[in-house]
């Protein structure tokens, strides 16, 4: 069925661009009748034809000139500011060997791909079959990243000032920064693209995602995301069950809730119900968040195995495109390319980065501290004068918070951004992680600081479980309105006739139509709303047991209005392998055993155990005592717990020894 | 200076064994004039010279005829009940490359031996400068370790009751169950020991240990002791420093100890310097232990690179010979040895050696709940009666105590040993990490019950003072006298004369002296011991700041002393190699982060803590409050230091890293 799919799209395609005006390949291997267009490059509309001459030549060039060894089209007449690149076997074949990827070997089992060896892998002579469409564009992007000036030269067309290339600078980030190239994406393949639809979010399809075949579309990065997405989904069931029952069945436990919610008005005298429904809803939570994570960890290994990415090797690959350091051989492969120590990196990240995200944590806690204060102020002032001018100044403090915190949080993510760049990592993934971390620190940090205001320092439960279910309810009623709603009115109404019109145009107008699509924002947002969403549940959850019922209703949709998004609204994205999720997973493991402490105290602070310590005569001081001590059993109960959950399952563990033995005896053999 | 050693040695062994009584070897490379004796096979005295001849074929047979390849000596007339065994240059170069050790290449780098390879390696045509005499004696053990029976059969010359090998049993552990083999131990090499000595715990060499060739003679297990030993020493001189400023210059740290010392007494009014006195040395202390620790790993790891161990292969080896499951192909390497799935293994340890294991702490503390308990019935009874036979029953709980923790140890030695066997590990270093962790947390838990009872339950810091200190002077005199002074008189006076008499006799009674020592008892009670000490130090030490200098003094001694009896008193040990501490290292780990909470503890129970805050209307609620808070604070602090401090330093990450470049690259080439 894929393989139906992959011959139709690239007959469609060739309807846009002429086979003949493809480079020409002289490797028998690499002849084909016709050519996948795989990636465009979109120029600038100024730009001169001998600039565009020079870059198709560049691009077509082989590695040992400098080139980078693919295939270009210089786009139809209508469309000239453009080069759609695709690949030639060999260099696909090349690169999936440097990037590590696992491929299906003659026996079926996976296994890291050889250019020696390539004749024993399934597949290796379709590269539609062999390759996902997301790898071979991956690929070219990598490889269109990696060309770099032999010598110091001019870049032909271009004025002196920005046209001149250092030896060894990276050519496509210069380009991009002298204004020739406007953009790079990957193209969206339309057929492969409504096959993936119809069986994504369909109402056909309510039960499961279709994993591979996003995998293979979207690449791992994206597929990662929503396997998570639904395996946490999924995960939410009993904790949602359990606040059921809690809330609805058992007395004793709604007493709780209800009792509290109506400010301390006694309704019921069951003390022993209420307290334990409290603590089985707490001690459940946190046995509950190291069983997912330690599962999730397991489906992550063995989802990295399927997909080839178990042992990427992205250490060994030559540098990110935005890494400098002297030129110099690199003690591991023997290649010349930049280095820069480790230490400094290190020293960078824990001298000046940790202090600074530090510094901007602390200023969040000002900005709010100040907020408190100024409103404390403004009332009281308002109740002396009680003028017009006293009432409008009410407004002021939370006006100048909103004001301060939007502020603060362009500065940060700036500065996030800085930091990342200049703590200069090689690898595109700890780039990505450490730029991950500071932003995700931020945002977390900023979302939880009134509920932990209120939890910790206030110690107003009341106020908490108000504040927890608007936000809850609040925030999911606004994601689901501009992630689903308003992109399905746009799409359905307002483009569909537009779109009907095009079926009939000539089809290089998708081309078109594809870069009018704004890029794809990435990731972030949709992990941190799913992260929040956990802290809500972890952090606080024991407050307000109905959270995992709500959460597991939002995310039902969430699943398809993300998918809905990604295929519809965006470009596509590039996605480099991944053989997991990276520092997301590190974000809820820390916040299962912040989760911990925060029960703890919510516990401590429970009114009904207050009086209940009370009723059998125990001081506060001792119950706070108690309340250490259960605390740091549970961190130590978490702790074995994870410990003895293999973080993968014991054939994925098996398949990776296999690989680490093999290529322990072919360096035993091969020195020979 | 070490080459002459070996051959000086080589020549005064040859009057012990007379070469021509050696098997002969068909192999032209390992074809050698003089053969070294090894390791010693001691069969018991009725044995059958039948059956020894029997084991003497079967240790010579090829490996293709299920024997071990090694050499064997009958031992001379006098000394019938003995196999001298030695291995051929080929069987220890293959074993070489089994095991995963790295030597030094042709270019001077260290790399994984390989066979094929071998002439690119220094000093291979030189067994005895290639590989240390105590790899070479641990490799002869493994051999005889691994053989295995064939098929069914019966040992010549034993009874059948016990004299039947079923197929695949292991031949060595059935023979020392049916009593022919009494004891398997490697042999001193007499010259170079007295080398060693006189370079280690000679009155010249005061600073530093001679580690390389500690490791060459004793094995990488003893030489990391002795490093960790060496490091551990050096360390304690900053908190030994600052203990001292704390005591005897800083007035306001001095008078917490007086003041305290003197129970409540109020002798100074300066409340402030004595209290930031206390948060120095708890500070302090936190972050001393995590820097220890972080840069012992580091160190760890680069003499795991100097020795070569740094790549072991014990993974890909076959199993330890306790070890049993079903007769199958390991999915890994593909042949054919017992299996036993993980899963298996992770529930036993967890269902029930873990919940054992608690149980048994249980016991202790229930011990000494009742100790407590009857202590204070008898004494009331006492003070009641004033009768004689009151009179001694008030040593009835202290005695009744003593015998149930010694029958609770036995009981619990019993019982972890008979655990970890249930476990069944495939790895010997498995197995004893897991042996290790039991019996360690059952000492370690026997030993600061007290403490721990004192300072947490009791709450009497004065008393905790002199129990500490009381406790660290008396085991240190204990030990230096059972250690040191004990074994120096014995060897110097006692067995002296004795030793004259010997050097004048045959060369052969030294094969029968060293018969006569007690085998080395392992490396559990010294490492213990200074586990023991980390923690009085770092649990308790704001209690009693001079602790670091007690231990500082005490370990100066210790390493001449347990030199000393590592090479004089006992018979030598086989050492397999390994590349760290194993389990030791992650208990000194954790130990730093448990020092958190108990110096937070030991602060807020402080009295001019107390006080202090007292004066400053603080109540003791919220003080107990902030402690929480700095607690966690401090161990977020450890935790982020020892995750910034790399494990290892850059040029070892760097060399291994090498390693697994070269052998995916040679992955790659090999399938050709």
């Amino acid at each position: 069925m894929t393989s139906m799919g992959d011959k139709g799209s690239v007959q469609t395609q060739t309807k846009v661009l002429s086979q003949g005006c493809w480079t020409e390949v002289s490797c028998p291997c690499c002849v084909s009748k016709q050519v996948e267009p795989l990636v465009l490059i979109q120029l600038s509309d100024n730009v001169q034809p001998v600039t565009k001459r020079w870059l198709i030549s560049l691009i077509e060039a082989s590695k040992r000139h400098g080139g980078a060894a693919l295939l270009t089209h210089p786009g139809e007449d209508e469309c000239r500011n453009v080069i759609v690149v695709s690949a030639p076997r060999c260099t696909l074949l090349r690169a999936t060997e440097d990037l590590g990827l696992c491929k299906k070997y003659h026996n079926e089992e996976m296994a890291s791909f050889s250019y020696h060896d390539r004749d024993n892998f399934t597949n290796v002579d379709d590269m539609q079959k062999f390759l996902t469409l997301v790898e071979r564009q991956y690929i070219v992007k990598n490889e269109l990243d990696s060309l770099q000036a032999q010598k110091k030269q001019r870049i032909p067309g271009v004025p002196e000032a920005p046209g001149v290339l250092e030896a060894w600078e990276n050519i496509c980030q210069k380009l991009v920064r002298a204004g020739v190239i406007k953009d790079i994406f990957p193209l969206h393949d339309q057929q492969r693209l409504n096959d993936l639809g119809r069986r994504w979010y369909s109402k056909k399809q309510i039960w499961g995602q279709p994993l591979d075949a996003i995998q293979s579309y979207f690449g791992s990065t994206v597929a990662f995301y929503f396997s998570f997405l639904d395996f946490y989904t999924w995960a939410l069931v009993p904790p949602a069950f359990l606040g059921l029952v809690l809330t609805f069945l058992l007395p004793g436990g709604g007493g709780v809730v209800k009792e509290q919610a109506g400010e301390g008005a006694m309704e019921e005298d069951d003390d022993g119900p209420s307290v334990s429904g409290h603590m089985v809803q707490a001690v459940f939570s946190m046995l509950w968040s190291t069983l997912f994570i330690e599962l999730w960890k397991r489906r992550s290994s063995s989802l990295s195995h399927r997909w080839g990415t178990l042992n990427l090797a992205e250490r060994f690959a030559g540098p990110r495109p935005g890494f400098h350091g002297t030129l110099g051989l690199n003690p591991e492969t023997g290649r010349l390319e930049p280095l820069f120590p480790e230490w400094q990196r290190q020293l960078r990240v824990g001298l000046v980065s940790l202090p600074l995200v530090g510094l901007l944590m602390g200023l969040v806690v000002l900005g709010m501290t100040c907020f408190y204060h100024g409103e404390a102020l403004v009332q009281g002032f308002h109740q002396d004068s009680g003028s017009l001018f006293s009432g409008v100044l009410l407004y002021m403090p939370s006006m100048a918070h909103i004001v301060y915190t939007n502020m603060l949080g362009n500065v940060y993510h700036a500065v996030a951004m800085q930091l990342t760049e200049w703590e200069n990592h090689r690898e595109e993934s700890s780039f990505q992680n450490h730029h991950t971390t500071k932003v995700l620190l931020f945002t977390f940090f900023n979302n939880f600081a009134v509920l932990f205001h209120i939890a910790f320092y206030k110690q107003d439960l009341p106020l908490l479980r108000k504040r927890l279910a608007s936000m809850l309810i609040g925030n999911q009623l606004v994601n689901q309105c501009t992630e689903v709603v308003v992109p399905f009115i746009v799409d359905r109404f307002l483009s569909a006739p537009h779109k009907k019109e095009q079926e009939d145009d000539l089809e290089m107008d998708k081309l078109r139509a594809q870069r009018s699509l704004p890029p794809y924002p990435g990731l972030f947002a949709e992990y941190i709303e799913l992260l929040l969403q956990f802290g809500y549940l972890s952090l606080f959850s024991c407050v307000y047991p109905l959270t995992a019922v709500l959460l597991l209703l939002n995310n039902i949709t969430e699943i398809r209005g993300d998918a809905y998004k990604i295929c519809k609204l965006f470009r596509k994205p590039f996605s480099a392998p991944v053989s997991n999720m990276g520092v997301w997973q590190t974000a809820f493991e820390v916040l299962g055993f912040v989760s911990v402490m925060s029960n703890c105290w919510l516990l401590l602070l429970s009114p009904r155990v207050q009086e209940f310590c009370l009723e059998g005569g125990i001081s506060g001081k001792n119950i706070i005592l108690v309340a250490i001590l259960v605390e740091h059993v549970l961190i130590l109960v978490k702790m074995v717990l994870a410990f003895m959950i293999p973080d993968e399952p014991d054939w994925v563990r098996i398949k990776r020894e296999q690989i680490e033995f093999n290529s322990m005896q072919a360096l035993g053999q091969q020195k020979l």
